[in-house]
């Protein structure tokens, strides 16, 4: 499936902009590892400022940076002047949260005028293995700057 | 459709305890606000540690209080003895999360002996207003001690 | 959650004629019982040709009769001259799809200029009994003429 | 991610005789193109018994071949003496269902005791050119005879 290439030579600079301005992200320690065309991956360590009640990290902050990887992977193709929108996302979780350091990792599937369609992934290290933890799927909306003003 | 009754006459110490075990729900300032048969809801007051890029509650916070609100009402209804998993879930996002207070509910739909399906909402409330900003619909399983053992 | 009245005065007409032309109703049996502002319902009589391996009606069918009573529920809320479009749905199945009639029930939770968000049941009748045998989450899109014309 | 190999020698043959007993797939034209550990393709042509309003493949039975392709991927891992459960699935539909011939793929990316996780395309054969019409994220259950006896 062909995918267009980012139409915004800044967009890294944007992403890392907007994703600077989570506050979120302060809070559960998440960075920004990585930022491609249709491509973004964010890493997170644990800390028990994020777990659930067995001491694994929360299926919320799980689906919250595979949602927000997925969600910048979309926001590269966008126009330079656009805002993205999360319209929905699935989560499947296949394992505990349960590792010193995981990677949320979002991919484009089909980026349209409109609507994007994007892949996650959740990936816990452990030691020297790494764990598939989920799997989302998920849709992004454009919404320019025209169409905020109509 | 018929909800069998909770079998843990002790289910709400049962789940207050999970629910303080809890980290994250400590880092967000989230709290329990309500059990009952079959239902649980959660607050969540506005704060900058759980923003997105422009300022409302992130769509993964949003997410997580309607996906834990959805694990504790299926978790009302199951065995003393027993431990709860998320099995998957999905959501709509409605409005952007814009208030100074946030409910999430969650209602069990149907519960069966290996899994529970349920119903969330998470509510915006601004001034005298509320608004629908999510709805939620998610698979809970029952993991007892016996399984557990083998 | 208020919902916008139909801005299109022959919306039932505009639905009946577009149901009309889906080959797929004619081969399962499936008609539109009934159509109104946000909402729609279809019926399904159970027969040999939609079965799965145990004789009960196909998960693909309930799922078919779920989507497209919400595509239609979502489209009386629609411009005369705009086409709908399914973007997504997510669907759990509650109970094995077994009795002599089914409905579908499609409702609008929230129609907005673009996107549309409906909930969907499929009751199954049985003798004197009904049961919910799944529930739906689902996005329509709006696609205008102008849009079209881009 | 490790996947473990069929437990069932005969898994082949036990997936073609439950395919053959669905009347669904008859009636739509569906044949079992390939079954391996692991993974289904479902094939289905063209024709106007299964068509939406605009004369495109119905996104019911999109939806249809997908999931059938993923429950019968996770039963080629399940014990012979099983049956196979759709638990839920979500679809995000890509591109209009145009074309001579469609096949549906499903593959496991998770195969857990009781429940399995699948990933669904469907892809659109048109003249030379194939185009991805799906994706889904699906969950199945194993259900063993002991079980279904207690």
């Amino acid at each position: 499936m062909k995918k267009p290439g980012p139409r915004d030579p800044e967009f890294e600079t944007r992403i890392r902009s907007s994703f600077a301005r989570q506050g979120l992200m302060k809070t559960i320690g998440a960075k920004l590892l990585k930022v491609s065309p249709g491509e973004s991956q964010i890493e997170l360590s644990y800390s028990k400022a994020i777990t659930q009640q067995h001491g694994f990290v929360h299926a919320g902050i799980v689906s919250t940076i595979a949602d927000n990887a997925c969600g910048y992977a979309a926001y590269t193709l966008m126009p330079a002047d656009s805002e993205i929108l999360g319209v929905e996302n699935k989560i499947n979780f296949l394992a505990p949260a349960k590792g010193e350091r995981f990677v949320g990792i979002g991919r484009v599937i089909k980026s349209g005028r409109t609507l994007a369609v994007c892949s996650g992934e959740v990936w816990a290290y452990n030691g020297g293995e790494k764990t598939l933890v989920a799997v989302m799927q998920t849709t992004m909306m454009t919404v320019t700057k025209q169409e905020k003003a109509r």
